[in-house]
């Protein structure tokens, strides 16, 4: 049954010619052709090429005006001088996707960019399409289609979708030593035309691809809403693993303002892959671990993680590694220890871990007979870790013809794991060699993995897919946009906090009431009016941290401390700034100690604004602990980017305040949206600290940034 | 030369005995033998067994005390039921030391313990000591030694003390990977008799070892000083890497009180770690690696790293993880780049990473010849990692033949190594598989790492021992422990704030004036006094939190203010405990907003005492933000404590405030500790929040924990 998606001419096609085809077999434009025959291609193959004649039994077209009609895929693999006029002619003449293997556009800087925007856009207008240029090509190999210079590929279920052509060999190098094998990939390089979420979208509904991997440095300026969307709607249905390079930026260092200096590049993509169920691993060799884990395994709905098996050190750094990701070893009870050793030796550790000791590996069954019993017994448990194996290592090597063997256990394990439902790992350090129990685990379903990096990668990425099913269940796989008020004019003033006020009343944040004075004996009959205590604040225009200049005194209890204060602040802050520097005076009542939050928002180059939730007041800075949430916001994103906090126990209910109200700073966070939205040239709007009063959170300082205009 | 180390008959025995020898070649009793006997020992074999005759050509005696009186080693392989009679009868013989490989002791429980407990002692008092029980064996494979069951082993530089067996095991199998071979290894099992310090410091003077790996899974109960000394000395001569089993102890989650929950074993031993210059490693896969690094490369001087190679998406993958462990990748000088144009395609990347695009892999001396240029030109770079190689893998694998050959550029590297004194790393994914390639770098003495996780780990490493180094060269191997004043009589109350008060200021420890009083009128009163603003608290015996019961009101600015918080304390405290709970008031001056600190002592199993230092007020315990600073406190400690937090930032000169005074800390840690050492009562001493006031830290709460005397 033939696809009907847009892309479905890409990886299903018909005809496929190749442009820059050479006779000389060390040349890619041999190759190119080799990896395509040895895959056992069906379809039709033209060529392209500069002398007439027969390659490989096929005719050699020489002018791209000449190739028929109906090609699907024009890979070109001509010189970028070339590239450009016959594509050009490739498109007239009616071919639907070109795959440009071919270097030196955008990534040589801004005349490269200048020639390859000129040749999609030519290329477009006729109807076609381009992935890359300076990509490492396509494959499908489930439909014999190789348009790599690699050859033999395994095929199998895995699919990828990369930026880089060396990250994709070395996965596929890595993929040997899973017994894996790969469906479908598109290097997609430049991303000059097709953004990378319209693969995703595509493999998506590609049958044979059970997973989907991806490596990606950056996504097209503008494209985040799509990515976001389609990644939603696909992970719904398969898992989506990425690894994303570039994470730490070093311009992000550089950064001037608060907001574009905490909300790195690394933070948005957190929130993004978090909200878009996709998982993100940490390092390239975890990358098929993960894929394996979660393409093999049911997804794990809860915390607690048995492990059963054999060899005391591994159980303890096994363990370690485990909790270290965040799940639990929690021992087992009293009861379940007991009947353990009933059918375990006196001195086998039987706490979780579960160490049966050497002499039990010699019965295989028991790793899922044991495994059985404890969840069974308590079925809280949501994955299993077996491990061991240690046997099998015999003269320094791995020992095929090894007096234990393994292979029996493997379909007892598997079958146990689609029975209990809960996903179950092999680990043993000599999985990255080949061996027939190895591959019978696998075959049976049950990752393999040689590391307990790889262990414990995998099992947070099965929870984290736990999770996010569990509220996909819940919710609609879009989030509603709410109207944005964008209606009230824009202001002239924005670089003082009463300015930054205005704004915000205007977009209905609740702010208090601040009272603006010239002299300290002005502020003290204010401060009268208000009541006791007050803060006092200099009016400070331009200046981000009024404290570290004297700017600000908290818990001003009558009104002679409060002349007090606004006499030594004044004096502090031409020490600091120099004469002039102090504009007035600006009174509110102090809130007292409470928790303090940072909420903001600002424009992005990949989602169009963005949230920032984090730890508030003077410690912001230095514990650098702010998250991305997704726009507009909702409680359960709240919740979300506050747990991703190393503070997140502090906004749950905590020391006797009750939990941080989602719904709330959701609602502050959809108010500053609308301000911001109200002025282009407003970048960014923060508000430090916003103080929670029960169910309320009060902004009790705001800035705004903003640029001229033009 | 002999070696005069009090081990030394241990690892260069003349004379090793096998007591429980057996003919049957499935058994441990034969197959120790064939390892002693095919490793090529050349000293004196004695063997005991249950049967009279002969085993390779030698005698079997069948009666410990027919057995010669010269033995250095008795390896015993005996039941449990009677290895203490035989070990008895052997010592008694004068045999020096036994190293036990029967299991059955103490790890089965508190028979075991004492059957354990009971042969050691008896053992001792004939003069001779214990390797185990239930331990892996020992060899010196310089001297043909091997007592494991393993054989053969690659024979080379690094050492390894193991609690584990299968970890031991684990590491060899890995070696291979890596072209390296062991000198000695000791398994310590139950540690029942010669603490394993003394083994690290045998091996600090063992030639051969040039490095030395460590597995642990706990030091024994009151060794920790012992250790800390030994390996802080040797460190200073060989490197010492360190994995630690257990890092994540459910007992932890399970603790109640602050101290002792927040004082995990985990920090006590990165304190431990960290001061003795040891480097750990989170991974069991990463040991390797790092002691490859430790061993072959120089230490790193500075945070500066330059990536030079080809590949872009490894290139991507390398920085980010280099910058993940703390490190810098920062960009080349507009001068320098425009040097490597010269030498490196239009399209390369040359910022740093450098990226000599795929073409320049077959100049295989460019590695070395960039690296220099980079390197000579701006010197601030202390280390530098090159990556690639892709050329090598061919049809799935890593090809042998293949037409790329990097050996030549090996020496290259290696010398550039040696001249620059900087560490040099190569990374490529295929290194984990054998190559002469790969071999030739690690002869060169480069580290050839597979993954990324390895060259951040080993780059870490590196700069660890860079830093231990400097500050070891200017610091003397031991801390002089100051007097401790324990001649104050102990106090009978410590369970409130006032008498924890009176013993710190016993102790020299400045703490703020706190006046107490029984009414709101008296507080009133008190108040004028001091002079506002003050902070009132309620007297609460026991509570822990007092602000979590509506017990701490601050900024209170007049004595109106002080009156109304008085009355809703009452209120707040009856309603949260009950009539009758509030004792009272106290009443200090309210020092303002300030940098909190935790600050405490408290006794230890491993170490006698030991200090901490963390983020203090009511966010201590949503951040769990504190470190351990060995005792005796000095600045240098208190600021590396303070540069573990996550909080580290906010301790150094921040936000117009100094740096937190380390001289201070150190000193109110050492008075903390002379408190804690004057009763043996106490348990822990703590103050949170410390206020960083300039020069002065100043704790306006405290708190001591104590168990009733027998």
């Amino acid at each position: 049954m033939a696809s009907t998606h847009p892309l479905h001419r890409l990886f299903e096609p018909r005809h496929v010619a190749l442009l820059g085809v050479s006779r000389d077999t060390g040349k890619a434009g041999y190759k190119f052709l080799r990896s395509l025959l040895d895959a056992g291609y069906q379809g039709r193959i033209s060529l392209l090429g500069r002398q007439a004649g027969e390659l490989q039994g096929l005719p050699i077209h020489t002018r791209a005006d000449q190739l028929p009609g109906d090609i699907d895929v024009a890979f070109n693999l001509l010189g970028p001088a070339q590239t450009p006029e016959v594509l050009k002619a490739v498109a007239a003449r009616g071919a639907a996707f070109s795959v440009v293997f071919t270097s030196g556009f955008a990534e040589m800087g801004a005349a490269g960019a200048a020639l390859q925007e000129d040749m999609v856009r030519a290329c477009n207008a006729s109807g076609m399409r381009i992935v890359g240029p300076n990509c490492m090509g396509l494959f499908n190999l489930h439909l014999g289609l190789n348009l790599t210079e690699i050859s033999p590929l395994p095929a199998g279920p895995i699919a990828m979708v990369s930026q880089s052509g060396n990250v994709g060999v070395t996965l596929w190098d890595q993929a040997r030593k899973h017994d894996v094998g790969f469906s479908c990939f598109v290097g997609f390089g430049n991303q000059a035309d097709i953004p990378m979420h319209e693969y995703i979208d595509y493999l998506g509904q590609d049958e044979p691809t059970k997973v989907i991997t991806v490596y990606l440095e950056g996504l097209r300026p503008g494209s985040g809403d799509a990515f976001f969307e389609t990644c939603a709607r696909v992970s719904r249905v398969k898992p989506i693993v990425v690894l994303k390079g570039g994470r730490t930026d070093a311009g992000r260092r550089a950064a001037e303002s608060h907001t574009a200096s905490l909300s790195s590049s690394e933070r948005v993509y957190s929130a993004l892959f978090e909200e878009a169920g996709i998982v993100e691993v940490q390092q390239m060799e975890l990358m098929l671990p993960v894929a394996e884990a979660l393409m093999r395994c049911p997804p794990m709905r809860g915390d607690d993680v048995a492990i059963v098996g054999s060899g005391g050190g591994h159980s303890t750094v096994c363990t370690d590694e485990v909790e270290s990701v965040g799940l639990l070893v929690p021992a087992f009870s009293d009861g379940l220890q007991e009947e353990l050793g009933r059918r375990l030796p006196e001195w086998a550790p039987k706490r979780n871990p579960v160490d049966m000791t050497g002499a039990y590996t010699k019965d295989p069954s028991l790793f899922a007979t044991l495994t059985e019993l404890v969840i069974e017994r308590d079925p809280r448990f949501s994955a299993a870790v077996n491990y061991g194996l240690y046997g099998l290592w015999k003269d320094g090597q791995v020992a095929e013809d090894s007096k234990y063997d393994y292979v029996s256990a493997a379909p007892l394990i598997g079958q146990l794991q689609a029975r209990l439902d809960r996903p179950i790992i092999f680990y043993t350090p000599y999985a990255d060699r080949p061996h027939a129990s190895f591959t019978a685990m696998r075959e049976a379903g049950v990752p393999c993995l040689e590391s307990v990096a790889a262990v414990g990668a995998a099992l947070a990425a099965l929870r984290k897919r736990g999770r996010f099913l569990a509220r996909a269940a819940e919710t609609p796989a879009t989030t509603p946009r709410p109207p944005v008020s964008a209606g009230n004019p824009a202001l002239d003033d924005y670089a003082t906090e009463v300015g930054a006020y205005a704004l915000l009343a205007r977009h209905g944040v609740q702010t208090p009431e601040v009272l603006t004075a010239q002299t300290p004996a002005e502020a003290a009959a204010l401060a009268d009016r208000l009541g006791y205590p007050v803060v006092l604040k200099g009016v400070l225009p331009g200046v981000a941290h009024k404290s570290d200049v004297g700017g600000v005194r908290t818990g001003l209890g009558d009104s002679g401390s409060l002349l007090r204060a606004a006499e030594q602040m004044a004096a502090d802050v031409e020490r600091a700034l120099g004469a002039g520097a102090l504009a007035g005076y600006m009174v509110t009542r102090d809130l007292g100690r409470r928790r303090e939050l940072i909420v903001g928002v600002r424009r992005d180059v990949s989602l169009d604004t963005l949230g920032l939730i984090g730890l508030g007041g003077v410690l912001t800075e230095a514990l650098d602990d702010v998250a991305v949430c997704l726009l507009p916001a909702t409680p359960q994103r709240v919740e979300r980017a506050l747990s991703r906090l190393k503070s997140a126990r502090a906004w749950g209910a905590f020391r006797g305040e009750p939990a941080v109200p989602a719904q709330a700073v959701a609602d502050l966070l959809n108010r500053l949206q609308s301000a911001l939205l109200s002025d282009d040239a407003i970048d960014s709007v923060e508000c430090n600290p916003v103080m929670v009063v029960d169910e309320q959170v009060i902004p009790v300082d705001a800035a705004i940034a903003a640029h001229n205009k033009e």
